[in-house]
């Protein structure tokens, strides 16, 4: 089975990353390659390490252009997917890597981004309990935030398994690619290297609703969540530090996340004494986690690293993809990184 | 009024930086500098960018070196500088960059250092209360740990305010310098560029016994801690995250900040809107900081920024050296960062 | 004396340094700061390192903002100066840190940058033969080039003494700072970190007449460069690598290097072994500089360094206005780096 | 076809690369792996980012462990891989990824590296003329030296059509990996983080008789090189800024580009005005490179980028290894960079 895909934000990062895995994914035969104000100019111009795609012109975003594949790939600013996938076929599959699929609450989605709520579709993060089965065959799939993703995978086992209190703290160190292409004094070289800044802090990062949502529905009961992004001079990337109360005393938390991830070809917990770093997981589609008891403090702390671009976008949209067709899932992706 | 002042551990980044500062100061003359294993090369080799101190040997550390100036100042590695202090006569004004006087409590420095604890002396952190008056006149003097700079003065006014439970995270993400200049793989440019990497999670770092201390004298109950370092890739600079539960509703938190630093010489609360990035305080002695109230999550969230060599090691010094000499507290030090 | 001093451009990277420099300057009280589309801002949201101006409010950038100071500083893009200047006192200092007033030739300056050329200022660059004479009492001073600033100096005193042939290949690694605060994708951290590319190649840099016009001159005929700026993932610094034929054989270089920067305060040869990084040089106005005879190749290959937004730019600035006030030239300059 | 392999060096920065190539590539199988003093501990420990391969444990590297592979990679310091390979079944394909069979001239091993020269190997540049004739079914492969592949490619075409002159000047901005894990202070992360420095100037790094080497046999006469690498803080990638005068007026420098690298999978000419980036070939095995004629300096200016570790190191061991085997030259390749 070959299937024919198109990329609509292909001069992005998000889009890059998109075609760097798909490019060597064995099943895919690459279509359409759009993009809004870049249109008209060669792919290599925005994505120059992929020579085999460097004279390939980007087309415009639109449904036309998008329409006759059997997947599409919607890697667009937040709050432009939704009327765009109204236009596509009901029966080819659509992956959102933007927000506007996300969310299952609409006041939540008014409070954060504002505007016609699209609804949710399935959730593209197949660790999570029931997510495969809700991925299998599906046509529109939403891709989860870089930031909830990680934070999810790191609370998930400890939150099902009731060891820490649903009072949950999430300091995630960023590479600036997550900012994407915008041209922000901030983002600029010159600003970013050498120094750390935080930002979105004190619950006003647009993340913070979809933590809310997955870890709720892990803990089956309302999640408190204190969730801050800290920008540090790395391109991709992120490092999450998670905390909570030990619900009682010291608990075994090492063997929950062993058996809460024995079977999963992504999600690698270290052994006992490393912590990840987020080269190890860069270009790869793994997870590297550990988890550690704070006696002392009464806290479970568990730190958990993923390329931002990769587990935390377009890996699992290739991972997602993979199901909704029925594919092996873990084709075309890695748990090998590129380092140092 | 001259003072003649000494530096063991000249060769390190901490000595480094200590002369940095010592160079530009008006009432300081620079006498002899030591090393350990570096003894008899000159400084230039190590601190190249000290042009006017490049011919300077370094000589051996020991207290027939360090005798004769008016102020010492130890920059050795932990368990180094209790038994080299005793050597030196009581009226010389003796700066210990180490931990070894840091902890009042033994026990606390036998579980986290061991050995004989060598009892502690006026903290120099004068930003504290009661500090300054410890600190005039005084001649002995521990500085603080970089850490527990940054978090303690993130924290006080909060919990001196009783605005927040006396149960906090901290997360820091820090340069590599403050891990000094040991040859350690971890520590290597290939390595550290482009990664973050967590370490001593889980109250496993040393600085942890100092926060205790720091924030439940602040307090005066004892406080919880949960303390994670992060290591990111830039040489200097630690952006730290602290958080805790909302004591009564919604603070006004900003106010008490306000209040409690208006008179501060290094201590900068942001305007409104703005936060806090390592950069601006490159090479300074400011800490720079933004409070936060996340009604959702019920805490408080502070994120503060200095530069760990700076304010958080040789800048503090300085300004206790002027102190206890009775210099005016900001002689030598600036608030004026490197950047971009 | 207090000379009151106004910058034009300050919310830019070359205005900051400038003030930054300023602030401990003894002589000199800070006036006027203005800007183009960030007037009516505070300066700290630009320059969040200059806490003691954080709340100065940025005017326009015109001739009566800028009237009633004894030094006007016009850091402003090439092009925009020269009009300006135009209308502002003729006994006013007018230090320019743009390309507007460098180039003698006007047919360089229309090949390079077109319209009508505004004329030559004295050079700020005092190292030069004869330099400083023409910079005392000036009332219009042109600051050098950055990289026509370190690679000058590399080369001048081996034209100087007809050490090489007037045939010279200059490759200079830079910092992003050089390129401005513009906001271009390839200037994003994003893209910046952990990359290295050439741009301006084959001669197509506007630095390369100014870089003709200095060689030409020192040497006292025509001189050929090929200059290759190479851009860096560092906030600061050039390190420009530089070499030429030999004219005779084997030539005594360092004594030639030596003899020349004997009495330079700010230009420093290192010892032989050590080669200059651009770390020991961040903040400070110094030049590090070494020397090899390559009798192999038959080349003379010299390498410097310089923080390009202070010796390469601010820091000329200021030297200049010393100079030409009849201050010691070195006040408010260092050579002390900030490392690591 | 199925091979079986053995990395000797397994837990250094080459020999990990070849684990993270082998690892995908689809007609190997991984035996072996050795290491020095980290022999008995697992490969997890040194390269994380291997997580299929974190558990095996790295055996001692001797003759007895590597024997029984069809292919032996030595991923040895300069000097150690000599004698080991003597040990070796003449049969079995041995790749060298150290300078010990590099070399034709034994004088010139003995000035630059001394000891008993080794004798040279078919060397493992295949777009070199001849190369691949060389390479096809050999047993022992010296693979080049990450400079000179760069440069030799970089000059090669212009030197075949004699376009420039046998005298040619090369600066190459290097990565940090390409020293290695040696644990030396100048390699420190809070070292080479915002710090360019020159090293091996003057014609002393060992690369440089093996530039000789290559550029004389392409010229058909002696080619005389000044090299200089400048170590830049990134953790991989070479960008090499090369030029020669020209040899007869303004080439069309562009179309023997072309030609010479028409045929090449792994050679990739920019189009006319895009510069290389190395941020594009990392982890790629591509050379992206572009060339310019500098009418006024009479020079061809080349600037050519690849990863230091995949077509510097490890990449060209792998595509050696194909055609050594007669397998396509390009499996277990790609021209696909990690990018931002």
């Amino acid at each position: 089975m070959t299937v024919r895909i198109a990329v609509a934000g292909a001069s992005g990062y998000a889009g890059g990353e998109l075609l760097r895995l798909l490019l060597t994914h064995p099943d895919v035969e690459i279509g359409a390659l759009t993009a809004a104000s870049n249109a008209g100019t060669p792919l290599g111009k925005h994505q120059p390490h992929l020579l085999p795609l460097a004279d390939r012109v980007l087309a415009d975003t639109t449904a036309d252009t998008l329409a006759g594949h059997d997947v599409v790939f919607l890697a667009l600013p937040h709050g432009k997917s939704a009327e765009l996938a109204a236009q596509l076929d009901p029966r080819t599959l659509v992956i959102d890597l933007g927000a506007d699929h996300r969310l299952t609450d609409s006041a939540a989605w008014d409070r954060w981004y504002g505007g016609e709520h699209a609804g949710s579709w399935p959730y593209g993060l197949p660790e999570l309990p029931g997510a495969r089965d809700a991925l299998r065959g599906a046509t529109r799939v939403a891709v989860p935030g870089c930031f909830p993703t990680v934070g999810t995978l790191a609370l998930a086992p400890a939150l099902a398994a009731k060891l820490i209190e649903p009072d949950v703290t999430v300091v995630a160190v960023t590479g600036t690619s997550g900012a994407g292409k915008s041209l922000k004094p901030h983002l600029l070289g010159s600003e970013v290297m050498g120094s750390a800044m935080a930002y979105g802090v004190g619950g006003a990062h647009r993340h913070t609703p979809e933590f809310t949502q997955n870890l709720s529905a892990i803990a089956g009961e309302p999640v408190t969540v204190s969730f801050t992004p800290v920008l540090a001079p790395m391109p991709r990337g992120i490092l999450a530090t998670v905390s909570a109360p030990l619900a009682d005393g010291i608990a075994d938390a090492r063997a929950a996340y062993e058996k809460a991830y024995a079977g999963e070809p992504f999600v690698h917990l270290l052994p006992e004494g490393s912590w990840p770093a987020t080269a190890a997981t860069l270009g790869s589609n793994a997870v590297q986690l550990q988890v550690a008891v704070d006696a002392d403090a009464g806290r479970l702390v568990v730190v958990a690293a993923i390329d931002n671009l990769t587990k935390g976008t377009a890996g699992a949209a290739v991972q997602s993809m993979n199901l909704a067709l029925g594919l092996p899932e873990t084709t075309g992706l890695s748990t090998i990184g590129v380092a140092p």
